[in-house]
């Protein structure tokens, strides 16, 4: 019987769905609308079992990519729920048993961002390394870690978003859009935070818009935290607003002049441009990187 | 023959060695200077030599803690040596390779944070976990970081005293001690940045001093940060900083509060007080976690 795999992203907007076994050979793939679990979780079972009636194909094993926060801890009695989200018709939602149970298909679930980590680790920038970072900045940030090859998940997981960042608030007056913190990174940097302090979307700011030095230097600041706390062999950077052209570089050039020499490594020092990279599954790492969760616990 | 394990634990100013099976099992203890490498490693060497000679026992491995930073990639040729230290006469030194050649006994390194992080997972406070964290705090701020059970390297090692935290200049004109990044962690709230900001040695700061809160509030900032970066099932606090009464209380309720219910767990909403907490090996937490790193490593 000729065997696949199946994908599933879960953000707050959509879920992708694929069944592939790698990024060239996929079978099917579609995308559903975030509503409840009642409603969207039917028709993305129903999607799957469309795929395999009839056709002789075997999905071996799910690959479920997530947003959080999840409890991912296998001897808790809710492993592979949704724990406390704003999202509230998510909240408590046992993920994981209904989407195995409804298709008799054993899963694996993890974030969103640590399956698009474990995914570029697998097929894309990250082949081969053993400790690494995929950020995604859009309209939310968040971060999927990856430690001695396999993804962080200690207490619960990294919520990279919600670190510490440094706000002069003679600078930038902005006082923040996190509901939780304010001004952490992503009530700083993130998709909404550009829009309420420039009052315009991130895609309309011009090039040489103050927005950009003062965006990337957030990310630089981050960055640097990153380095020192996690010490990744590489840091991949996704999601929509690092699509501006230009970004990319200046948060280079920012955070190797912040780090200020003290982590002198080549990485940083000479290579930064391939050390800081984007994602080599561009937006599908998330859900490719579902599939390489999947496949890896095979 | 009586087998035994060495740790030596090597900080700025002193060497502590011991020869040791557990905390409880020590045959022989001594510090010596930290002055150059051509007169204290010797010096260290000897007092091994001695221990062993005509005793009956022998020494299976040798465990270093070793101030950093160092390199600890073991694939490459520099592996086991002392790299960009301020200590210029260190810069350089292959430190693994030379107590290792002149004793002929196999050695294990990491950095002295690393070790003590090993120490209490192996005999203190962090038994049974695979991810957690080890910071001191003193006269500078290091963290030693275990994930997935393992202490962290990736491309250096962690350098977490050097994270960003949040400036306010109104509340905290002090413009920090770095002289990598002036406010960084360590710049605003290790040992000398506090004898800067307030002309005295924090030892003699009284309780109702407002150093305290303020040294709380830094602490907790970058607590915040590596509970969502690294997401840690516990954070042990040590260093002669952390000595002073009632801050870790301080600490605890700051943390809570500033994370404000986002890390919905009941490690953090309920048992802060098991959560970040002082290490069990108290001050030997970096020589027994040297002899911890050889034992695992046999």
């Amino acid at each position: 019987m000729d065997e696949w795999f199946a994908g599933i992203e879960a953000g707050g907007t959509k879920f992708n769905c694929i069944i592939a076994r790698d990024p060239q050979q996929v079978l099917a793939e579609t995308r559903i609308d975030t509503t409840t679990p009642g409603e969207t979780i039917p028709k993305v079972c129903e999607f799957l079992k469309k795929s395999i009636n009839g056709s002789g194909i075997k999905i071996s094993r799910i690959g479920l990519g997530f947003f959080g926060p999840l409890d991912l801890n296998p001897r808790s009695s809710t492993y592979g729920s949704i724990t406390t989200t704003p999202k509230l018709a998510w909240r408590n939602i046992p993920v994981l048993s209904l989407i195995q149970d409804e298709l008799g298909i054993p899963a694996t679930i993890d974030t969103d961002v640590n399956a698009a980590a474990v995914g570029e680790g697998y097929w894309g920038a990250a082949r081969g390394l053993d400790d690494y970072v995929y950020i995604t900045i859009g309209t939310g940030i968040g971060g999927g870690v990856v430690v001695h090859g396999k993804p962080v998940h200690g207490m619960i997981h990294p919520e990279l978003g919600h670190i510490v960042v440094n706000h002069d608030r003679i600078v930038d007056p902005f006082m923040g859009s996190c509901p939780y913190h304010l001004d952490c990174w992503e009530g700083l940097a993130a998709g909404p935070a550009i829009l309420q302090r420039w009052h315009t979307p991130a895609q309309f700011l011009p090039d040489d818009h103050p927005a950009w030095d003062l965006e990337a230097d957030y990310i630089a600041q981050a960055l640097q935290t990153i380095i020192l706390a996690l010490s990744p062999q590489m840091i991949i950077l996704g999601g929509g607003v690092m699509n501006h052209t230009g970004l990319l570089e200046k948060i280079r050039i920012r955070t190797k002049t912040i780090l200020n020499r003290y982590v002198d490594h080549p990485a940083i020092e000479q290579h930064i441009d391939q050390y800081i990279i984007p994602p080599a599954l561009g937006n599908r790492a998330g859900v490719l990187g579902a599939v390489a969760l999947a496949i890896k616990q095979t």
